[in-house]
């Protein structure tokens, strides 16, 4: 290999960019050079490429968001994007990629392996929700960001005797809210994967309140439903008023906490010394501590599953 | 004075803890005693009176929300309640009050003491609206809490190219909009002091893309307008596509900032002092750095004014 | 079981309240009493235990040290100590015990376990130097903190275009040294597990200067030797001036992050259920992402490896 | 005015970026050109001047440091020097300097002025020890900064039932350990303007213990004494033990405070304002809530009072 590329796509993560130095550098120091795709396929295909040096990389590590930027493409859903991205591979000499994104982005990135293409993944997302992977780049730090919001609200919850609904990311996946439930000693978690019982959760409020608690806190994951839907079955069900909060973007920026910088830094020069050594189509893991290499389709074939133990933990530890 | 009450009335705001802290260690350092009124004036009427001791305040200076907790009075607004509440303060042997928060409190607090007992304010709002005063308790560390939230929204908004709305508090008062928009770098800011000028606002984001800034960031105060509204004025006027995020209750919780420790020690102190004193009617007030003690009818007759300097920098500085 | 006691021992981790609060929760689940012993092992020698109830438990999983607080005790390292530790927990009924602490805690926890009673290990340091477990309570949260810290140093490195050297917490174990050195991006660690190779490191900070670099940090694990010792060698050998920052004792301290509020949840719990189904002598243990409990004794029997990989990350990064 | 220039000097404190962008936006804004001088008087010396457009100071409200760095210059301090920086003004066709730092800085730039230069300053040192404005840039996000680290010390102390010595920056002057006493809710503080009673602070601690309180706070301004000095006397004239902690340059560095990055906006705006004005030898002052132009020798011919309020607040709320 003499240059490789590197890219972010899909939603942006925290240590997105402590992934791209450690590419760029682990590169570097293997005498590789290393250009960044700006914005992602789509700036592929517009042949929107930088230099990546020692120095153009340094002092990103701590920074939210991506240099690289990221934007969706719709071109390179179809065949002819694909090949005129291959094209553009060629043309500015490119031998392996790194893709820094989700499961859609591997998708992408399946699509050029199948052609040929040497490309790694480096899996990021603040939901968690890879399979093959114990961690992705970005969910510590979200979960970080989205306990000190919760005790925040549990300020104001506890002040005013309230209920309060906390509206967390997850469309498909509740890792974040499942974990963030159990980090803020949340009273109630509502997850995707898990079926909504209210009659259940208003007894719980029920005996709560006649135990003498003034105020409780649900996390709820968006994929379950929007947090005003959910305040609103809950004043029908069983006439609970609540307060919510929609967490929103926020919880996708931020300063990467020091797991994720780490993480973030291993997975970036594993993956460089998978193309180096001549892999493809596999993506960066951690997996029980270390890293390994594993297939990139497990991202969209497997579906990883939650971990039971901290669902009845937030049942337990809440009583 | 022998005995004297605090209590916290209103929406919680950061640095309500430290305020009662005060409150209760200058009373008991001139060996007078001091209880805590829980839930502010609806728990006066119901006399859910508890000590508050030199230990019992220990540890709570950092803390967010209210020990004292706080709640809404029907009751407390009708005349039957105020004689009410005056009765309760008398069979308790209270020979004065403090009241931490905002000015619908202080009209609360003026019933009493036109009814000849002596009351003392520590305003306390994090929309700082209060005129008399340049500073109330918990504006600081809420304008640090939306400052944190701003610059990770901005890591997305620069990460994906977007143009992104930030409602925050204030309701009628753009004192924490338009200072965040300073401390952030915001490109726009929109208060309800001033008009909305659509076309302007259009011509401003026109302008910026147009030189090459592929994101901005709008500040915007609740009381303008909610911002998904917002939003669809902008797509319907400019064709600008946004994304909003609505901050919430967060703003309200959080240890305090270094300052409003600081003034919140200060205030406490200087409201018991004046009480000692035998002022009533007033609140502690902030004055180019000083503590005063100022009517508290300043804080529903005057209206406080926006710094039209800082609306001034926002525009200066966002070029 | 009827009737367990939880206590903390040995020097404080953040988290340490997590773990007691769900060791709580967790007996309390299951209709068992639940004690706190104060002070650690003296607190048990002089009966200094208090009940610990649903709501005692009640909002301390957020909070920095242990509310149980900790002590050294001279007595309960000779034989008499431990009988008397063992007469008191008979005297107060207790059946089991929680044991939330490092090695040194463990070892005491293994003569009680020796004379028949049944004790579980919760493993809490920040030290991470714990066999068995791949990580422990409090050091997630101490590395962030030392993060921040570093961060904020390299602010004032790279302005003044200086050497910096940074002594952590550490005595016989580089963990959280090395970790920094990947989160932070410093250019070098020393760590106990290492030997000190002063040339390659003055060669080193010779060629970052040759080729522009102006400022580097340096991560030195108190275990080394001490920061003033290093910057006194690199003016003598290599005429380097360099600046020193000792962090200490804040390291300790803080809310726990995410990572460790779930850690210690889920450690906590656990303990509960080990000594419930009847284990002794054991700890629980975080090995590839699961719960397990292993021997107490791994403890001071196996010495904790470094990662290999990261001290090879810091090298490559750096460059 | 065509051409301006801007610099730091002397030790870096947070929001001096954010006070170099307010500067550079604008003059920009009244279409007059701006250069970065980098590394202070020195790189004037040796014409280090770089451009400063719209965009190259883009994003660097938040961060730490200086991007323009900043050095000690000896020969700037000799008339030859002076003249020389002179002669480099005039070589780049600079018309007015702003010069962002503490009082060291501002007598170098009053030799500037003194040669019929146009200077004007913006305090920034994290001491507040400038006289003729309230507040310094920098001195806000700082307090904030040894606020965190005392609260974390807070947690190990009350855990181990220690009394610790936080050793905080200020060589003669005690804002920054004053109002981190009183934020903070230590015990007791030692600044340079008040002699050190160590028979009372010991009597202090005497009667603290007696009444059951088990750990203590002291912080510690630089300029009394050393922090392990002042622990050796503690223990040679009371037997009081402690714990100390020296925070070092942790404080100087970190993303601005709110009230710093709206501070430092404001202030940079000002000075850019009063120098197209005419103004010179003056640097902007926040008094009273407000922005002035106030003469720079007042940095070195008054000396700024402690406020004795706030000295009273810390024993009264420390009982």
């Amino acid at each position: 290999m003499k240059r490789i590329a590197v890219l972010t796509s899909g939603g942006d993560a925290p240590a997105m960019n402590a992934a791209v130095r450690s590419v760029a550098r682990s590169a570097i120091f293997r005498d590789i050079e290393v250009v960044g795709v700006r914005r992602g396929y789509e700036g592929l295909l517009e042949g929107d490429l930088i230099p990546l040096t020692k120095s153009s990389v340094g002092g990103i590590i701590h920074r939210g968001g991506t240099i690289l930027r990221t934007a969706r493409s719709e071109r390179f859903r179809r065949p002819e994007g694909i090949n005129e991205a291959l094209q553009q591979l060629k043309r500015f000499d490119i031998d392996g990629l790194v893709v820094v994104g989700g499961d859609g982005s591997f998708r992408g990135a399946w699509e050029l392996v199948q052609r040929g293409f040497a490309v790694v993944g480096v899996p990021a997302t603040i939901d968690n929700d890879i399979a093959g992977t114990d961690m992705t780049i970005g969910f510590d730090t979200a979960l970080n960001t989205v306990l000190e919001a919760v005790k925040k609200i549990r300020d104001t919850a506890s002040s005013h005797d309230r209920l309060f609904i906390i509206e967390v990311m997850g469309r498909e996946a509740g890792f974040l809210a499942l974990e963030v439930a159990v980090a803020s000693g949340a009273e109630y978690v509502l997850v995707p994967e898990r079926p909504v019982d209210l009659p259940r959760l208003c007894d719980k409020l029920h005996y709560a309140r006649k135990r003498g608690k003034t105020h409780s806190l649900i996390v709820l994951a968006e994929g379950v439903m929007a947090a005003h839907e959910l305040a609103g079955q809950l004043l029908d069900t069983g006439g609970y008023d609540s307060r919510i909060t929609v967490l929103g973007h926020i919880q996708r920026g931020g300063s990467p906490s020091a797991f994720d910088a780490v993480l973030a830094s291993r997975m970036g020069a594993a993956a460089l010394t998978g193309l180096v050594e001549g892999q493809t189509g596999v993506m960066a893991a951690y997996r029980r501590g270390g890293m390994e290499l594993v297939p990139l389709s497990l991202a969209w074939e497997q579906k990883k599953e939650l971990n039971t133990e901290l669902l009845d933990l937030v049942e337990k530890l809440s009583i």
